[in-house]
């Protein structure tokens, strides 16, 4: 099955304990699209500027993401200026934003895009996330939200409308605290899938990622890397590899949702490797094969046998 | 087999979200020597004052750990004054130490203890911790060492002279980037495991542990938990559940260190449900593997069989 994402394409600056790069492609519509490409179609709906090079657009195109929706407005790209923590590159400044052409943007559907089954509201205003779901022709059979304290501070009620009409929610765990106002994550998580979603994925970088699901809490490693480059992007290719994966399968069972998000857990790891998309745009299937098996060796124990026992003193 | 530990026994006035508790019962090695407790026969080696009260010691022998070693000397007990974070129970500050009885102690082991098979060097002065390893009879199957930044920082010299006498290090994620001089985690681990230790556990409190050994890595999983009274205590916790399952088997194998990490995670989930040992002091055999169960569950999906790929797009 396809995805429609709707989010932001940018140009970023950043500046990492790795180095730097000006005006790079970014955005978390492009990570998302490029990360869940892999796996299954990806119609992108955002707005670019006349600058928007004719490389970036070749680079979606040749990932087989459908473009239609990027529409090229007046003005230039929104760009993004951030600056990752020397000691732990999970810390970030935002440093500047320019909305640019992403001030007037208001997204607008094609036909073909209000009918998609999977749908992605990447982080962006919950306004126009609400626009977006209002010009769903069908009710797609899973939509996933991310969103950010920015929009959790400021435009609360609008976010809760969003909130309520999702199945499934991004968050990193600050944004899970700040959006159920309570401090121990389980009980966090759990008052918001009192509002809607009926799974929350929360986000904790290289700690890996929680997924809540029902009753049921399952713990995503994140791959142990030796050379962090760029964290910029991670949070939407994770959600791409997971997206992308379910929409591929179609298949909505519990045991589903912990592939996805091992695969997130996967892509996620390939972007923070390199620069912008020098990574998530250049994969091959083997490569990430490989690391979703290394994952798998990374988490494995041999759990207790039915009827086995720990070994108590008291029985010795 | 049977475990040593040399620690700590302290009493504790701690502050969290959840409440206070003044002169609570606390300390490296009465947290280490009772968690282990469970699985494997344990003595311990560590100074109390005067004011050791006797429910205390109780505690202990109710444990069946052997106290022969636990030195009353002239004076009071060691006592530490912590106040854990509102918003994120991981971050504390010490507000007061009084070394009291400790200040003097050097650890004088019984020839019985001289030829304990597994050895736990709990965080003290890294000079203590030397004077141990030279009284050992034999050298002992396993020695696992901790340590703490203040030691890092102040006594590097003797430190790295424990450390190249070790099998395994545990230590939280600062700790391994300050001892390596290095702030990429996989890489200061590696650097490490080259001065001595065939073995390091990266602790990350509720985001769960690292174990790397050989080439591998594992990683842990915390419990998630929706009541956390007092961490206090989480970190021996876990490396007395770690050490006290590799005795109990006396498996050095990689699968068995595995295991050992989740049942440390285990025992130091149950740390922090209750201050002081209210709960690790109380746990029944049960209750303990319901959990290890449990943490089993919150970690499994389905791998890739072998010759299974992941959905392709390309391949549709």
């Amino acid at each position: 099955m396809s995805v429609l994402v709707v989010g932001s394409v940018a140009y970023d600056s950043v500046t990492t304990p790795a180095g730097n790069r000006k005006d790079a492609l970014g955005g978390s519509a492009t990570y998302f699209s490029v990360s869940s490409s892999y796996f299954t179609p990806v119609s992108v709906v955002a707005v670019v500027g006349e600058d928007f090079r004719a490389e970036d657009l070749g680079l979606l195109n040749s990932h087989g993401v459908e473009t239609s929706g990027l529409e090229r407005s007046k003005g230039k790209t929104f760009r993004w200026v951030g600056l990752y923590g020397t000691e732990d590159a999970n810390t970030r400044d935002t440093l500047d934003t320019e909305l640019n052409v992403f001030a007037h943007f208001s997204p607008t559907l094609s036909p073909e895009h209000r009918k998609q089954p999977y749908l992605f509201l990447a982080n962006i205003d919950p306004e126009l996330q609400l626009r977006v779901l209002d010009q769903m022709h069908t009710r797609p059979k899973l939509v996933a939200l991310d969103t950010m304290n920015f929009w959790i501070e400021g435009q609360e009620n609008a976010l809760a409308r969003v909130v309520e009409r999702v199945d499934m929610l991004f968050v990193d765990e600050g944004e899970a605290r700040s959006l159920a106002g309570e401090t121990n994550l389980v009980r966090a998580v759990r008052r918001i899938m009192g509002l809607g979603p009926s799974a929350v994925i929360v986000k904790r970088g290289e700690h890996g990622a929680l997924l809540f699901q029902g009753e049921s809490v399952f713990a995503a490693p994140a791959f142990p890397l030796e050379d962090v480059i760029d964290p910029t992007g991670a949070g939407d290719s994770f959600a791409g590899g997971f997206v992308g994966y379910l929409a591929a399968t179609d298949d909505l069972s519990p045991d589903s949702f912990r592939r996805a998000a091992v695969l997130g857990s996967v892509m996620g790891s390939f972007a923070v490797e390199g620069f912008s998309l020098d990574r998530t745009g250049s994969l091959t299937e083997a490569e990430i094969e490989a690391r979703f098996r290394a994952l798998t060796a990374v988490t494995h124990f041999t759990p207790l046998a039915e009827g086995e026992t720990l070994p108590w003193r008291g029985s010795r």
